[in-house]
């Protein structure tokens, strides 16, 4: 609906990214520019926030500090997972979220997150239409998974694939300063899309990448995996770099880390191991070699220091254009990327119905995968190589990231 | 002696650094300027490639390219861990290098390490004075772990801490987005010094630290962790950040990472963890939160691309410092760093004899650890804050960083 007047409110929902503060900071400088936006509030731990009516008065945030967020990495107003129950079988949630909504008059609602919180948007965007409450809704893509239905690419995938692919470089000449042999075997996140651990191959764009990648795409067989490995072994001086996604599973559709151990230490206490580990310890024990496992953790997610200047930008620019479109009258859409045709990379924010992206999940090409089932083709690298792109960081304070500080002043009424 | 007029060759040696090219570069580009050194060679290797004549001819590389080895990580001449034995018990390798030192007339040694490849310098130096060969050797010094005795700090920790200190705040604000509990355990290296996992302390200095840093300087008690850790979780609604070093032993001086399990998976291979994930799941067990154990790895010694700028200049400092000095006619040294008084921080390459390096190991003073033990006092902060001050690094090609390419000509007579 056109010239709606009233608040708006955002919030971060799922896992966060290093760039999704770039998203807040793009709602939060959007909106208070807009004349029809009169208050700006931010939910604390998403749709719960809003549930508790626990929200901060953006307005009363310092420009300097929004500007910070940019290059702030992990969900600033706090993160949550929480499913909304369909409202035939549980009508209370939304009753609650009309009711706050009434209350602070709030007629713009934008959510962040993956397939799971678009999904919660898409609920509410429904609900609020159905209930006759005038309300622009508006989904904000992000998730370093990079799963999302329609969208180009998600706003988080760009710097993760950007540390993935660097932190490779590093440890590749890392791992080979000495004559003797070392299998590493690296464990990158990603849930059932293979997007990050395939940015494994841009590191091998620069001939310092991994001999082995594996995505949850292709059924993984641990007897492959050890046979490829001895294959790189023979060639390359017992060397070897193997990058797997923590969900590749077997032909059965069974998650390889399914199978890691759940056994007891000297003290007595129980002992759970990753995928990387667990593969790591079967190379060691069937090629002899010498192994180490590396887990890239929350570092692969949180890693501001090495966001994409390209990914901090477009994170911002899904955020801005979510606001536009909805106070240009848009409503129960999705912010998505379109690529441009062209050799220049250019991505232009294009809106889609909520509806198709909740709960899809969008997984690797088969055809950008080698016939072998270990690489990438070129075609892979086309596509990620313009989203890590330049450097976008916070500026340095002692040393030290200066990253945002928010008054998170509340909101009551 | 001065005044010597011959080759030079350099050699890296132990575990590598984000900055351990910086000081070869430091070396190779004073050494090409010098008119005493006829030729500059880089050993494969470290000492490994001196006795089997395997070395570089750095006179045919390119100015850029040794440029761009200050933000290359790594040994890009290949490292070694190789004891050299006591003459006394076994002279061949001795004979064999001051061969390989007559054949190409090598009248300059520098050789880059920690203590243990100071023990070899050492040797070296004093197997070629008794030999009557003339011959220049100066040590430059080179450890993450920061252990070498005598200089005020080594090349390569500044950067290390500055991963950690780093990489730390981004963890703590991802680890506190939801409003669930979560312990995360957070392994460090470091062997039985806690200068790395003390860098953890900075990131408190910005409020994003930890809750519990656990230094091997303090004898390690299960209990008292578990203690120290349901502590924090009962302030901080079962959140807290634990830091330990890999080093950490019990009072009876065992290491705790020997209490970890051996035992197999599903698959009936053995599984090995190290110490922060056995912490991490008996906090688990014990407590029955949410844990999470991180392992900085391999990326703590070679994320060059947030190498500390100081930490750059200086290991390029001690490098050129090192051909200054054996032009000048010393020799059986080692450089070392100086902290001058004031306020301003200034360092100042001095030397100290070889023996007094070699195999010694300098550990964090107790009166900078906190008295309940979980903890750095200011003076830490004070020492270690100016160690990472400024970034520099590797200019970006295709969004990744441009490394340095050698051609690694090999020399041949």
């Amino acid at each position: 609906m056109k010239n709606l007047k009233g608040a708006c409110i955002f919030g971060q929902s799922g896992g966060p990214t290093s760039v999704i503060n770039s998203s807040a900071a793009g709602v939060f400088i959007e909106a208070l520019k807009q004349k029809n936006i009169t208050n700006v509030y931010g939910a604390a731990h998403g749709i719960r926030g809003i549930l508790e009516e626990k929200f901060y008065l953006i307005n009363e945030e310092d420009t300097t500090e929004l500007e910070l967020m940019k290059y702030t990495p992990s969900s600033a107003l706090g993160s949550v997972r929480y499913k909304l129950k369909n409202f035939e079988d549980d009508p209370t949630d939304y009753n609650r979220l009309l009711e706050v909504f009434k209350k602070y008059d709030i007629r713009y609602f934008f959510y962040n997150g993956g397939n799971d919180s678009m999904d919660t948007c898409n609920k509410i965007s429904k609900f609020m239409k159905n209930s006759g409450y005038d309300c622009n809704v508006i989904g904000v893509p992000k998730t370093i998974d990079n799963d999302l239905f329609g969208t180009d690419h998600c706003p988080g995938y760009g710097s993760a694939a950007k540390y993935i692919a660097t932190t490779l470089m590093e440890i590749n000449l890392d791992a080979s300063v000495y004559d003797t042999g070392l299998v590493c075997v690296i464990e990158v996140m990603g849930r059932n899309a293979g997007w990050l651990t395939a940015a494994a191959a841009l590191a091998n764009y620069k001939n310092l990448g991994a001999d082995l990648i594996y995505l949850p795409e292709v059924p993984f067989d641990v007897d492959k995996f050890i046979s490829d490995v001895k294959g790189v072994c023979e060639r390359k001086n017992n060397k070897c770099i193997a990058v797997v996604s923590e969900g590749i599973k077997t032909k059965e559709g069974k998650y390889v880390g399914e199978f890691t151990a759940s056994t007891t230490d000297l003290f007595g206490h129980a002992q759970l191991g990753g995928v990387g580990a667990m593969l790591a310890n079967i190379v060691k024990e069937k090629l002899g070699v010498k192994t180490r496992a590396i887990e890239f953790s929350l570092m692969q997610r949180c890693a501001a220091h090495l966001a994409s200047k390209v990914d901090v930008e477009e994170a911002f620019e899904a955020g801005s254009a979510a606001v536009r479109f909805a106070c240009d009258g848009e409503t129960d859409q999705m912010v998505i990327f379109e690529r441009q045709k062209g050799d220049k990379y250019v991505m232009k924010p294009v809106l889609m119905p909520l509806e198709k992206a909740a709960n899809t999940e969008k997984t690797v090409p088969l055809e950008w995968i080698t016939p072998e089932g270990t690489g990438l083709t070129e075609d892979f690298i086309k596509y990620a190589l313009p989203l890590i792109q330049g450097d976008a960081k916070a500026p340095l304070e002692d040393g030290l990231p200066r990253f945002a500080r928010l008054k998170k002043v509340w909101a009551t009424k």
